[in-house]
């Protein structure tokens, strides 16, 4: 039985595609603020894995986020970013806009269900990102609870703990396959919400996995299937 | 400008000898719950005291309060307490009835801050308060995210770090002096909060203090003073 639903926030109830390339499109006018989101974001999986292997002690993603625009922008871009730029772009991920269907669906599975972010933002972040969207979270499993980045299995087996449940007790919920995938090796069950707008005009791979236990179009649809 | 409220739970937002020391009587209808519950509560610092001072391991309140109770009936009451009577007075704590004036006064603080539990209390009691309660909290500060307990400093700086604001930006909100103390020692506002009836029939002394940015009756009376 499904106790607790740990739900990936980043493409899976916000919408970083729109909320970055939007602010990327203001402070850098003359670049193609569509391709630089999705830029930055390709350099999301080597950063956190940096720390994960070891290679770096624990930093938050606010400051990854902000040294890999930086770096970028300067070597593909050839653009030197000011420091308010960089600041205003890093906050940017702060106050994502939510797909329209999470608000309300997270609320739906509250009723029934602890409902927890499972996020590599810090808890800070998600705060003002529930703030910002009516993210109404029982819990905000933030990254800097662990000093851990997904898919470390710290993570998935921490929001266990800290819920004082069973990993199977616990409900993965994420549009994203290596998320899902951790999760499940960690005994966690995994629920795969289909987003093939996340990286915007490019095609994403949405390809059903028998494994995961559920797969929904969005929060109300996967509410409907849990009985909220 | 305070941008944090970090609030008690046990006392401050719920009464806690009314949720207790109903479920005493029903448990244990031989004896005068309402005395049982405060002695109870009166193990409560020693208890916390000997995790902070070294001389125990980290332990979660739940089993700090069931060996407690334990070994007060056994001492003092001259009772064994069976397996399902110590599980179910222990539970009693994870659904303490709210003070009246709680829920509504936390969800109007939250428009305007941002409005954590910080609780001797573990994440998962918190979120099962929350829930029987309503209590619309933006984060869980359960003791385990530290493994320490208040009046640790630990417990009210990791509050500040985690939501990245320095410890003047934090309000924190109790009904005891103790608590309001320590987290004035390291930097942050307080405001007390008068409950009278904490203790039941027990008179409880609430001497103002000066050193208190706000003294209010309920949470009510505090959203008002904060203009929310």
């Amino acid at each position: 039985m499904v106790k607790v639903l740990a739900v990936d926030t980043f493409g899976t109830v916000t919408d970083w595609h729109t909320g970055v390339s939007t602010v990327l499109a203001e402070q850098f006018p003359t670049v193609d603020a569509s391709q630089l989101a999705n830029d930055w974001r390709d350099t999301y999986a080597p950063a956190l894995e940096q720390i994960e292997s070891g290679a770096r002690q624990w930093t938050l993603l606010d400051d990854l986020h902000r040294e890999s625009l930086d770096a970028l922008l300067r070597d593909s871009y050839d653009i030197t970013a000011t420091s308010t730029q960089l600041d205003t772009a890093v906050h940017a991920w702060h106050v994502i806009p939510g797909w329209p269907d999470a608000a309300d669906g997270i609320r739906r599975l509250t009723s029934k269900f602890v409902v927890s972010a499972l996020s590599n933002g810090n808890v800070a972040l998600l705060a003002e990102m529930a703030k910002h969207n009516g993210f109404d979270w029982d819990f905000l499993g933030g990254a800097d609870l662990w000093r851990h980045y997904k898919p470390s299995p710290e993570v998935y087996l921490g929001i266990a703990r800290l819920m004082q449940v069973e990993p199977s007790d616990v409900l993965m919920v994420a549009t994203h396959a290596w998320d899902l995938d951790a999760a499940r090796a960690c005994g966690l069950r995994t629920a795969y919400i289909e987003r093939p707008r996340e990286w915007g005009p490019v095609h994403k791979d949405e390809t059903p996995n028998p494994l995961d236990d559920f797969r929904a179009t969005g929060f109300d649809d996967l509410a409907d299937q849990l009985g909220c």
